[in-house]
């Protein structure tokens, strides 16, 4: 399984997925500004790895530090915030970001290179807590399933989008490991493809079979009785189990609903903000009309055609059956349910 | 409004779809094979577009012939052969085709050169009732809807679908000339891009307020309150209504019902086969899978992954809330409206 991240002799090496599957390289970041840029540019994204390689980028900021002990204070501060402007929506950022802040603050004595070996610790742990996040959601979300079962997920929460193993891919690489899988559905999700690009790609990687179609090719899947479950991740998901996710997500679970299969999200406790009591309330990320105007740099339209370019949108929690965690599954009524799950 | 198709000098000339909206050009066809090639490769496109373009590929046929007059039907027959074997869901062409075959044997009689001219007169009289049958239809339609209307569609299904004017672009023209029209949402369509390349051009050359949308942003736009009607064309209606459109139609079907979104349907009586009973008895082409492994040429996943290509689906008649035709407006139960009009 190809690294999506990774540190060595104090730099942050990135796989740039906006080249993928083309090309497999690294990008090298010296400096917070050019992690910022990589998160930005979606060279990482994925609710879990964005939140993971800022995290780094903080240890990188500590980690190149040369001012005095007293400026330090005010030059961590610009860093988090440069980091927590890069994009809106997924919550996993903030949350490592707030942990990231955290142990600076209660490690405040240290000396610039203490602190950021302590700050590259925790980055490390986040990384770490990641992956086995994601094995425990792999090992929950099978469960759900039986014998020769067809999955149909949008964009990429595989290993890609996470340290490892994959949230919903981490489901659908367990029913794999247990010998039930017997296909996974993945829509292209336009604009960015990432479902082309990236799940086709990882799953192809590791011999899953996968089956890569267009995301208006969903509802007909369903209704020829091809689909027994829709497996998604998630960029946030509020307290009353609202869940934001990439565009397309939301006509999904209309889809399976009327079609009655099961709509499931598969997502760390780190993606729960439970600061927010529904949906609403997600700010959701406007991005470039280009994205949509072009496809890999190709015009397919007029070329300053208006365009509606959302990046994700909100499906409400009455049409998810369940939100799979590393603690557990939740069912309705979420509000009550992840709560506990938050307590354990 | 640009020309789809105009016969030259004895030469059929087609506005080359398949480079747009990048490139205005022409493709000359000479032979009937050169016709049949262009429908196959969607240099020409949409149901009743392809109609006309096969009934002008057997007045080339014919005007080619240099034989004796003995063979001049096993020639011919032939020539309606490869026709249709062009592309298997839209009814139009079929229709078309049995209208051309019909005229030439009324007037077996004939000469080569004298049925060559009785043909061309028919495939142009097959062309003039499309557009009227377009504006027809433009007008039905546009009575359905309030002021300021926003409409959603898919693919297209407009003057460049047809001879003219359009079917479920020709309800959009009507509405917008009669100053109801606040905006459409354009679906691109993936695959092939129909929407992108081709509708959201053709209402830009004609100043109609367009914004392009990604399949899957389709729900979400609904959901938040922002589409008041779906219209679309149709490859081929079934005696009960039963519609095969546009890969991508269905879904658009289900979430317009779950969204409690009036559902239209806009297509001349041309589209409608009533020598079949049921949705389940249309065939469905399959594209080639580089059509979604590719856009425009460009590679977007492994060059080799498994792709599923259906061109059309079906959207059951229970979940269309009207279809719109020249002759009028079917409502529910369609198997006797439908029915009804027919007998108009």
């Amino acid at each position: 399984m190809v690294k999506t991240v990774y540190w060595e002799d104090d730099q942050l090496y990135l796989l740039d997925q906006s080249r993928l599957p083309a090309e497999i390289s690294y990008q090298k970041c010296v400096t917070v500004e050019e992690v910022a840029e990589a998160i930005r540019n979606l060279v990482v994204r994925g609710a879990p790895l964005i939140g993971v390689v800022a995290a780094y980028g903080v240890a990188l900021a500590a980690r190149n530090y040369r001012g005095h002990q007293e400026e330090l204070a005010e030059y961590l501060e610009k860093a988090l915030e440069l980091l927590s402007g890069t994009r809106p929506t997924a919550v996993n950022l903030f949350q490592a970001l707030k942990r990231m802040r955290q142990v600076w603050h209660e490690n405040q004595a240290l000396l610039p290179d203490q602190l950021a070996a302590v700050l590259l610790q925790e980055a490390r742990a986040i990384f770490t807590e990641d992956v086995a996040a994601n094995q425990a959601i792999g090992r929950y979300g099978a469960d759900l399933f039986q014998d020769q079962v067809r999955i149909l997920t949008i964009c990429n929460a595989g290993a890609l989008a996470t340290c490892g193993y994959g949230t919903a891919l981490g489901v659908v690489r367990s029913c794999f490991e247990q010998g039930k899988l017997m296909n996974v559905y993945a829509c292209e999700t336009r604009p960015v493809l990432q479902g082309a690009r990236l799940t086709a790609w990882e799953l192809y990687q590791d011999s899953i079979p996968v089956t890569l179609i267009t995301d208006g090719m969903a509802g007909a899947l369903m209704q020829a009785g091809e689909v027994d479950g829709v497996m998604v991740g998630a960029d946030r998901i509020t307290a009353n189990g609202d869940t934001a996710n990439k565009i397309g997500t939301y006509s999904l679970a209309v889809l399976s609903r009327y079609h009655q299969i099961p709509f499931y999200v598969a997502a760390p406790m780190s993606t729960i903000d439970f600061s927010l009591a529904c949906g609403q309330q997600i700010p959701i990320e406007y991005r470039d009309p280009d994205e949509v105007r072009t496809v890999m740099g190709t015009p397919i339209t007029v070329s300053n055609i208006d365009v509606h370019n959302p990046a994700f949108d909100v499906t409400p929690h009455y049409l998810i059956d369940a939100i799979i965690t590393e603690k557990g599954v939740a069912r309705p009524p979420y509000s009550e349910t992840l709560a506990e799950l938050n307590r354990i």
